[in-house]
């Protein structure tokens, strides 16, 4: 065997209580360099005849990646802590992973093994339990509708009368939201993600001015109240955006620096190298990026850190939001986002908490900070997938399953899983225009583990490049609306309702075959539901590896019925074709 | 090359600051397989005519533990972040890592590369600075020394008429303690940790009954802030034994519970699976290990939260203690030791935080919870090369390399090294009585990574099996000591002052070898220290792979000088031999 393949780390992704009984363990070793992995546990504290006392269970695989298989397991330590480690096995060839290396035998010593002390209930990682099965619109409120002509800004140009641009403005704002919610409500939107809403400089309002006002083209706060209460009639809840890195360049403190320099008192509140500040191309202040207009926060200032997380608290208390969307959270201190985390958890315990996050966020989603990121390996493998088509069907299934396997499992399935934002080119953009690559698109976005969110205007076909492109005004006329896309993406949101699995209530994996078709299983105890998604404009057909003969098998999309004939069920799917199938049994191994 | 075996994690040990400009980066390989590896790095906002700006940094290898090689590097970015891969060579093979995978070439997309968002300064790990070179003595204060016989508590033995058992008393006290100040002063002491010292039933007074009295068979307030008093007189720091995870039986609160039960006010204090509480050998309620003396503390419980904090600021505020040592630490929740920390850092920043953990520790050492843990993987490592002679030389490199590995470098250089304790058979009984064995464990406990403790007597040749074995009277008569092992420690320890390189202020290495002698070098960009062990009785052998010639050599034990005569210098060790070199040169290629 691999030794040096062999890996498990105590902690984070690869040992985790799901529940306040059960552990999971995962283990990775050398892709098909081994044939059985067992678990041996037990209780640091039961011994008997002067012997450590431990039982066996047996690992399965819960995928592969082309370079490694992951194998895991689920323990009810019944005194919630339990040493353990891994027998391994290869052909004939045994072996031993403990904490303090590789034996032969098992060694007797409980003192060897790897460690997880105890369970305490309130670690258990959870996000909102309504998250997971949430349906997500996200709106930038300037371009969304216009139903309140008078808090128009200055200059507003007509409704979609031209491009956006970094700097043009077309008045949408809340009225313009609430005339629509109906649509939504239609659509099956249960959750909408708001850009920024604050009082800010841009059109884009990243760049606040004042935390604690509504920006008022977007309208007031009794309209934001409205907005809220409409939404939650609909069963639909609000996420505001908190954008706590950077302030904006007229926010009164950072201008306050500005003019007095070292003699201002809110000097401590952002990260001045020298004085007086200077912006250009090489701020000699911090900043996001390297914008002068977006002066970075010392959120390890106590004055800075209570005037944000008194903001974070006011809108939550005065306005009953939902969620907190963290913007660029990864360069914000995590000891920050812990108080955040206690703050608003005390005011509304099952608020969402989303970090945007572009890379590994392991270390935000320990339990103590967020309850998801924006899960943009997703989108990225998604778009090469499909839209950029620069990798197969196996690489997808390979990077998706490394990606899922190096989070815990009930991280995972409250992942906020998005095609496109206001900061990618738009979804049809990206596919060259081909609907039914967006159509494939949305059919694995709305069937994949997390929670889906649709970027207003995808759905009905708005186009548009990277920023300010992506940002166009939505589109109401409904001739000019694509209808059948509409349609295809209410069908899929409302499968996703009727059927718990299809929302992470189940088991998922990738299932290996040698087409370059997608395919993947959710399912649980009595259940399981099969995706098929064909990434090629060439017909492909896949041979399902479950004992299938005579089982009923529903496509879900078209509510056909029918049993399959043969022991293995071949199934065709046209070039960009999908299937969601149905079966009456769980086939876990 | 093994891509399966090629490891790194964008967390914890894989990568961290080290100061407010330096970020530390580590990869794992398989051992052999990889010839050169170098980190691609860059700001991943510096771009330049459309492509991401990134530059080379040579990785080198700083250890191998028999399956894997060890590669690091150090880098300043200069804006505090970076975007990171790894590009690997084996002979004419080249691969590069980043965070999506391998590729043949570095991807031109910053995007796909490995992110470290922001260094935060107040994210350094930092233990306090007095303690990587400080010198530990544990007192267990029943059996140090009795200096009052006035507050000899009931049935208290002549000092030391009997052997030690589970319930007797021989009626140590911290006047005893202040007595002996000079004697531990002048064998070098600069730290004392006392085990339990707060009102108890027991002699080992881990079955608190209350927090915020001294046990009286102790002596007073009062004996106690003089005896921190005379030990700061003496550059001496005291750190108390904090016993949070459980109380004990007779702690008023668990009294009120067993009396009262469900209707206690108490009873959300712990854990009761039901009512009336009954012990026996499986409590109905949750206990340290099955000890019905030990109930748990529910540390999730506010109240009991706050009483707890207020105890460790207690001790701080009034009697000025320099740490706190962590009873059972890693079965209590890590919001109560976040806390813990905010609360005691704010009372004395540079108070030492120690934690009680066997297993590995990386959970709590992130920075927000422990400055250290007990390194009993070092005891257990060290006692199987020298006491149980079950490994070998090259096996303790291995193991000890591994587990160097497994923390940052920051964080293991103030590892709590200890070779013995009050829960363990002593260090001399350990080595079947064998004193050339102890005075090399003790070489390799002065000269390692890490700051050492002495167990009480040990330094005099005090012996005993398990608990309670293990917890002897100290013996004063000076006939009685082993005056010359106390010398050699004594000789360590000053050594130890004298030389900063031996108390963690340069890097540390394995040399690889090929006899069964245990070498290591400790060096900077001027000097090297290299420690050699012989853990056989028979003599050994090694050549140091340096360029010797020439160069002055010092033997600090002996304080002999004299220059190597051939290219590579040979040092012979007689069985269970040691030497400590020191070379006016860094060898650091």
């Amino acid at each position: 065997m691999e030794k040096a393949a062999i890996i498990h780390y105590p902690a984070d992704h690869y040992v985790y209580p799901i529940s306040k009984k059960t552990l999971h363990i995962r283990l990775q070793t050398k892709k098909e360099d081994v044939s059985e992995v067992t678990l041996i546990h037990g209780d640091q504290y039961l011994w008997a005849d002067g012997k450590w006392q431990y039982e066996k269970t047996e690992m399965k695989k819960s995928g592969s990646d082309g370079i490694h298989d992951y194998w895991h397991v689920y323990i009810d330590p019944p005194h919630r802590r339990s040493r353990y480690g891994f027998q391994l096995k290869s052909g004939e060839e045994k072996l031993i992973l403990t904490e303090k290396g590789f034996y032969e035998e098992a060694p007797s010593d409980s003192g060897y093994y790897f460690n997880f002390p105890y369970l305490h209930p309130e670690e258990v990682f959870k996000a909102p339990s309504w998250v997971k099965d949430a349906v997500w619109y996200q709106i930038f409120p300037e371009r969304f509708a216009n139903g309140n002509r008078g808090n128009d800004p200055e200059g507003v140009l007509p409704w979609g009368s031209e491009q956006p641009s970094k700097d043009n403005f077309f008045g949408g704002d809340f009225e313009g939201v609430i005339e629509h919610l109906d649509y939504l409500h239609e659509l099956g939107i249960t959750g909408i993600y708001f850009t920024p809403v604050f009082k800010a400089f841009s059109n884009h309002k990243y760049d606040t001015i004042d935390y604690l006002e509504i920006d008022p083209q977007f309208g007031s706060k009794d309209t934001l109240k409205r907005l809220v209460a409409e939404c939650h009639k609909r069963d639909i809840r609000v996420m505001l955006d908190a954008v706590f890195n950077h302030s904006g360049y007229y926010f009164p403190p950072f201008q306050d620096v500005l003019e007095k320099g070292e003699k201002s008192r809110y000097k401590d509140w952002f990260h001045p190298h020298s004085f007086p500040l200077k912006g250009g191309e090489y701020p000699n202040y911090e900043t996001f990026a390297f914008v002068e207009q977006m002066p970075k926060l010392n959120t390890n200032n106590p004055e800075v850190k209570n005037y944000l997380l008194k903001v974070a608290s006011y809108w939550i208390e005065e306005f009953d939001i939902d969620g907190w969307r963290l913007d660029v959270a990864n360069e914000v201190d995590h000891q920050f986002w812990r108080e955040f985390r206690q703050t608003v958890k005390r005011i509304k315990p099952d608020l969402y908490i989303l970090g945007e996050i572009w890379h590994n966020s392991m270390p935000w989603l320990r339990g103590d900070q967020f309850d998801a990121v924006m899960n943009y390996p997703f989108t990225t493998n998604l778009l090469n997938l499909i839209a950029k088509k620069s990798i197969t069907g196996t690489e997808f299934a390979n990077n998706m399953t490394a990606e899922i396997h190096s989070y815990p499992a009930n991280v995972y399935e409250a992942a906020f899983n998005l095609v496109g934002s206001h900061d990618t080119p738009r979804i049809l953009t990206e596919c060259e225009e081909d609907k039914d690559r967006v159509k494939l698109i949305y059919t694995l976005l709305f069937t994949f583990m997390g929670s889906p969110c649709i970027y207003y205007g995808d759905e009905i076909g708005l186009s548009g490049e990277m920023d300010p492109g992506c940002r166009k005004c939505m589109e109401w006329d409904e001739e000019k609306q694509d209808r059948d896309l509409h349609s295809h993406i209410q069908r899929l949101i409302k499968l996703r309702k009727e059927e718990k699995l299809l929302a992470n209530d189940g088991h998922f994996e990738f299932i290996q075959n040698d087409s370059n078709v997608v395919a993947y299983r959710k399912y649980d105890d009595f259940k399981t539901i099969i995706v098929l998604a064909n990434p090629a404009d060439e017909n492909a057909e896949v041979t399902l590896p479950y004992p299938l003969k005579g089982v009923k098998v529903t496509n879900m999309l078209t509510d056909e019925e029918f049993a399959a004939e043969a022991e293995n069920l071949k199934v065709q799917l046209d070039g960009f074709g999908f299937e969601i199938l149905s079966f009456p049994a769980s086939f876990n191994k």
